[in-house]
């Protein structure tokens, strides 16, 4: 691979591949060996599928989670209960939340976490739209479902200053060892938590 | 995953990827959100250098290697010593011996291996102009370098007889133990055919 590849698109496309997240040179030639030896169909079908997506998909108005519509499956579906909000950090926990089948609310989608270490600000997520649909008197609480990181505690926290002036029951997802996770291998961070926030046994 | 995700496109774009060979569906996810938060332009490079890379990449007339041109680069280079010939199953392996530097001479690419079980014959490979090209005076040898496999072994065969009625020295690849490798590791196979193959040792 540190040879010149016998084609400039061909490598252009590999750089291009290489770009991926989690996707290195020898894995982008791969990859790109086998769109070219394909049939023209299938290989513009690949190339248009990621055009087409990036043309027409846009984000819900009311959540800013990924639509085709004004407002998404999720918000648009009248089965959800509409007086539960779940804040996420983006698309991928939300679907990550929706795997479970355990939750029938509906989200926010953030964009992101407070960072300033990667320069990003309060304002570049979808927190005043939050505010927002915070206000509204259906809204009985807000769940918070970042990940338990410097920046998910950072934003938990600044959405909990923006939202003090409405009363609004907020809360976090429940910490603890996992489901099948032997005690000894638990990290004391977790093991520490979950002694404090120990739940009534019920005997069953 | 197992979820329906939010949009049609969005799902059609990780059917697409999912189909590229060693991507799974999650990864397949996690390679389209990325190119869906990425910007227009980097999205559309991205796709765009697939689809001209499908349109204008060629294979080369003589080697049937990767090319743009008529000839590819090494082909038409005129350093490379035109009276060796080295037969290769795929553009992966000419590029693999490429980048060992020790190789000076052409290449040609069969597109395949003979395999019955893949219902691959003779005729769906490039072996009719590898003998034309064996009929020029020029060629001094002819290196197989295929892998040590059944259909490795077939194709080599195949090719042997075909080219028998021209007079033209034919050679494989040595093979022996790896450099590096611990003998009691090496399978049987191997260690014996070092064995018969011994070369004479000298001194260094």
């Amino acid at each position: 691979m540190d040879n010149q590849l016998p084609s400039r698109l061909l490598e252009q496309a590999v750089i291009e591949f290489a770009k991926l997240p989690g996707i290195g040179k020898k894995t982008a030639l791969r990859l790109v060996l086998h769109l070219l030896h394909q049939t023209k169909e299938d290989t513009f079908a690949f190339a248009n599928s990621i055009i087409q997506m990036k043309e027409q998909v846009k984000t819900c108005r009311k959540c800013h989670n990924i639509s085709e519509e004004e407002f998404c499956s999720i918000c648009s579906d009248p089965k959800r209960d509409e007086s539960l909000i779940c804040v996420v950090e983006s698309i991928k926990e939300l679907l990550a939340i929706e795997s479970t089948g355990q939750y029938r609310g509906l989200y926010h989608v953030l964009g992101g976490k407070i960072s300033p270490m990667d320069g990003i600000g309060p304002k570049d997520l979808n927190i005043d739209s939050l505010e927002q649909r915070a206000r509204n008197k259906h809204i009985a609480e807000i769940i918070l479902a970042l990940s338990t990181t410097m920046e998910g505690d950072t934003t938990n926290f600044y959405i909990y200053r923006k939202l003090n002036s409405i009363e609004i029951p907020l809360s976090t997802l429940a910490r603890g060892i996992s489901v099948g996770d032997e005690l000894e291998y638990t990290d004391e961070i977790t093991l520490g938590r979950s002694i404090i926030n120990r739940v009534p046994y019920k005997g069953k």
